[in-house]
């Protein structure tokens, strides 16, 4: 989330001009239906509706290299706006807004590694990461920003509507107003379809939350300059490109109440399809291999053998991390380390700011094994134990790791099941593209998310993991605290294969 | 939670004996069947399965006679095994286990009182509040012990099979061992009803969890003294009887997956009484006025707009508190006071230990107000920020408050709907009965527990408040952070009402 940015496209109206105009060909619904199959005939427009593809590729193209922002790394000393206590050494907005930079002590005594410090961000603002939608001729559409981060790779990525934190939204910073804010601010007024909290990195944040919201309207919107619509079909196939759709956008589409359903995408019972037993999955009529009162228990025990300590320490204090003038990090060179960047952002209208940011030193990998269980696809879930959790441990990808993290180790000291995922055949990979980490905070943290199948037949008994059906992760996800950051990513690419033609 | 006190009654056997022991009796279930129905009939069965209540009380009396502990305030300074800390004045036990007392700084700002100042209880541990059940000529029975608790205003109360702290368990203080303890740590070789960790009293604990469980087995079971076979029916009329079943039970039975189930719990379509839109409202088929998506978007609205910045203090630092030599209390005399106890715990096997409780100053009121929509009871529950919840808010009673903290204030400063509980009509009244919260930490503090039903024409639109089913909040309780300790009591006083005979 952009907070210190404050990017936005300005509100101007100038070249290159949005793809399309929703205020103009605003057609009111006739249709009614349950948002659910609404849904999936937003999924299965892979294209047409209101924006040709080609079109947006071109408009955000277009776009993109106008409205880039230069980035370069600066000496921590060289922030300005920011403060660093003089006698902890922790890093903080001079607004005592936005975020911190602290150190973080943290015990799991029976973990592979039983104690450990680190930087970390806390951010305890509630941020929102909307999305509005509306029909148009009967199809659900998106409204996504085309938005500048300063940790993305590639300048811009495909965001939410809105992506704001309360520092935002209440102008603590000398930023300009959040477009279409107001959506999300007093939703009642329109339909909301999706309204839950839900975690950030584990890792690098210290009990972040923010507000996934999507909002449905009927009234014409004006589509500001950066912002353009799309079906869901069409944001699917966005996902299958590298470093396009964001973490937040990402994040949203999770929590939609997707369930498959609708017409449109009927299986037939003997289809024995990939793309079948993935919609089963979301259907969730044929229920789950462990029920999901069951999982629930599971979740429970986990939480409760896993004793999680963590103290907040001074970040000069920390153990085994370095500080020089451009980074403070790990002695061996490993996990991530706190940088500063300078921003200087727009064509037109130049706004320039520096912030510290988390950059992680190698790429990572997030994967999920699935598998068919009766034709139903699975997903092998992690309930995984991390220092920023607010409740312990979330459910998490089958792997999600640095494995360069672990080059100097064995191998039996490695992430179970990391082999099957980067030694998996091509044919049984269902995804494979490379997404970035929310590029307000992280400084190219690219991670390669990957979908592998394994045999029905594959076992993998281990009281940490658990198969579980897309339904049942959607369902979780009507709440806060069960499913995490890059699950949820995943969650959403296994959706964006639901539309896709079969293949086998 | 006694852990301190480590008071179970010993071991050996010995007068008076337990009105009947499982061990001989024990018949091995033929009957299968869902939990949900094997609930229902354990309600239907007021008396007459392992043990008569008749012969129950007795026991309960001569027991409780001959077991009592003499429990006497004392100075502060004369706690043994505590530690005040020089700097803060926090008190912690010499082992750094168990709990401490510490302050708490309170923001929220849009609050009726914006800021204060408060001792709290800060309890890290998970314990576990384990009710071990067992079928008896196919009606399910809950092992239930006479437990002595210094708080308890009359000594003994009815408890769960175990109630401990790690500490308690872990054996850190000097206490026995945890009778039966071993069914809930490896609970998996047994068939788990519930699991599922629930918050404690949020204006005195501090993120205080414990787990809540309920564990079948069909393996004979010794009855050790002071334990007894319980069917669920004969617990819900020992819920009629004031100051019997104590808190950590209450909390236990309500997250049951009760749902009225069943053919002995059948309602007729044309039945109006009481009792069948009660079991209407457990059963769920009829749906709620607010559909339960929406009673999550409406608690993640609450928990976003909610402002709370709670920041430990020190004790000795708090304001408007004043310290004397026997307590540690607000300078108007409101709210509760800090106190010390030295307990005489037994009548055989003697055992004495001091600790520190929180004594409420005047007794409190724990109200439902229910009304009848469309045939099905819905209760009106209240989103309460509580400066210890671990997530903002939880779904409280309509009424939670202590009416004397308000006496010095205009009418117009009471809490909302008081008035509708304390001056309901005889008839309206459901249910009304003393009952005291947790007797190990909280000294004679009892609470009027009532159930009022209104018109179904009451009105009460307040963006706080929503009208939901029994079920609705069954359904909750399976997960963490939905529904606090007090309205979880009045789940399972609900849920005895409902094998009462019909009363209109």
């Amino acid at each position: 989330m952009t907070d210190l940015s404050a990017v936005s496209p300005p509100l101007s109206s100038s070249t290159p001009s949005p793809p399309a105009s929703g205020s103009a060909s605003s057609v009111s619904s006739k249709r009614e239906g349950s948002t659910a199959a609404k849904i999936a005939e937003s999924v299965r427009v892979r294209d047409g509706g209101l924006t040709q593809l080609a079109d947006f590729h071109r408009w955000y193209d277009d776009y993109s290299r106008e409205s880039a922002a230069r980035v370069r790394r600066i000496a921590l000393h060289d922030l300005v706006g920011w403060h660093e206590d003089p006698v902890t050494g922790d890093l903080r907005h001079r607004s005592g807004k936005f975020f911190s930079v602290e150190g973080l002590d943290v015990r799991i005594p029976d973990g592979p590694v039983p104690h450990w410090t680190q930087p970390i961000i806390n951010q305890p603002e509630l941020g929102i990461l909307g999305v509005l939608v509306k029909e148009f001729d009967g199809v659900l559409h998106c409204l996504m920003q085309a938005k500048t981060e300063p940790g993305n790779i590639n300048g811009f990525q495909l965001s939410p509507t809105v992506q704001a934190t309360r520092s935002n939204y209440t102008r603590v910073h000398d930023g300009r107003s959040v477009p279409y804010l107001d959506y999300f601010q007093e939703p009642t007024r329109h339909r909301i379809i999706t309204d839950v909290r839900q975690s950030e990195q584990g890792s690098w944040f210290y009990q972040k939350r923010n507000r996934n919201m999507v909002v449905e309207v009927t009234e014409d919107i004006e589509v500001l300059e950066g912002f353009c619509w799309l079906t869901i079909g069409q944001l699917h196939q966005l996902l299958a490109l590298d470093e396009v759709v964001n973490m937040d956008a990402r994040t949203v589409l999770s929590c939609l109440p997707f369930s498959g359903a609708g017409p449109l995408m009927a299986v037939a019972p003997g289809d024995d399809s990939f793309r079948a037993s993935l919609l089963r999955s979301c259907q969730g009529s044929d229920g789950g291999a462990v029920p999901t009162d069951q999982v629930l228990r599971w979740i429970t025990d986990v939480r409760s053998r896993s004793e999680v300590i963590t103290a907040k320490m001074p970040l000069n204090a920390l153990e085994h991390w370095k500080r020089d003038e451009f980074a403070i990090a790990h002695e061996t060179g490993r996990f991530f380390e706190l940088i500063a960047v300078d921003v200087q952002a727009g064509s037109r209208e130049v706004r320039q700011w520096t912030q510290p940011m988390i950059r992680p030193t190698a790429p990572g990998i997030v994967a999920f094994l699935v598998k068919r269980i009766d034709g139903v696809l699975h997903a092998l879930v992690h309930a995984l134990v991390e220092p920023g959790c607010l409740d312990v441990a979330e459910l998490s990808p089958t792997v999600q790791c640095t494995p360069e993290n672990f080059a100097h180790l064995p191998p039996a000291a490695l992430p179970p099941l990391l082999g099957e995922v980067v030694g998996a055949r091509p044919e049984r990979i269902r995804f494979d593209v490379t997404l970035s980490e929310e590029g307000g905070r992280f400084f190219h943290a690219s991670n390669r998310y990957t979908i592998v199948e394994v045999d029905e037949d594959a076992e993998f008994d281990h009281p940490e993991y658990r198969w579980l059906t897309v339904h049942q992760l959607v369902d979780l996800l009507r709440h806060s605290h069960y499913v995490n950051i890059q699950a949820r990513s995943l969650v959403a690419c296994l959706h964006s294969l639901s539309g896709r033609p079969s293949d086998g």
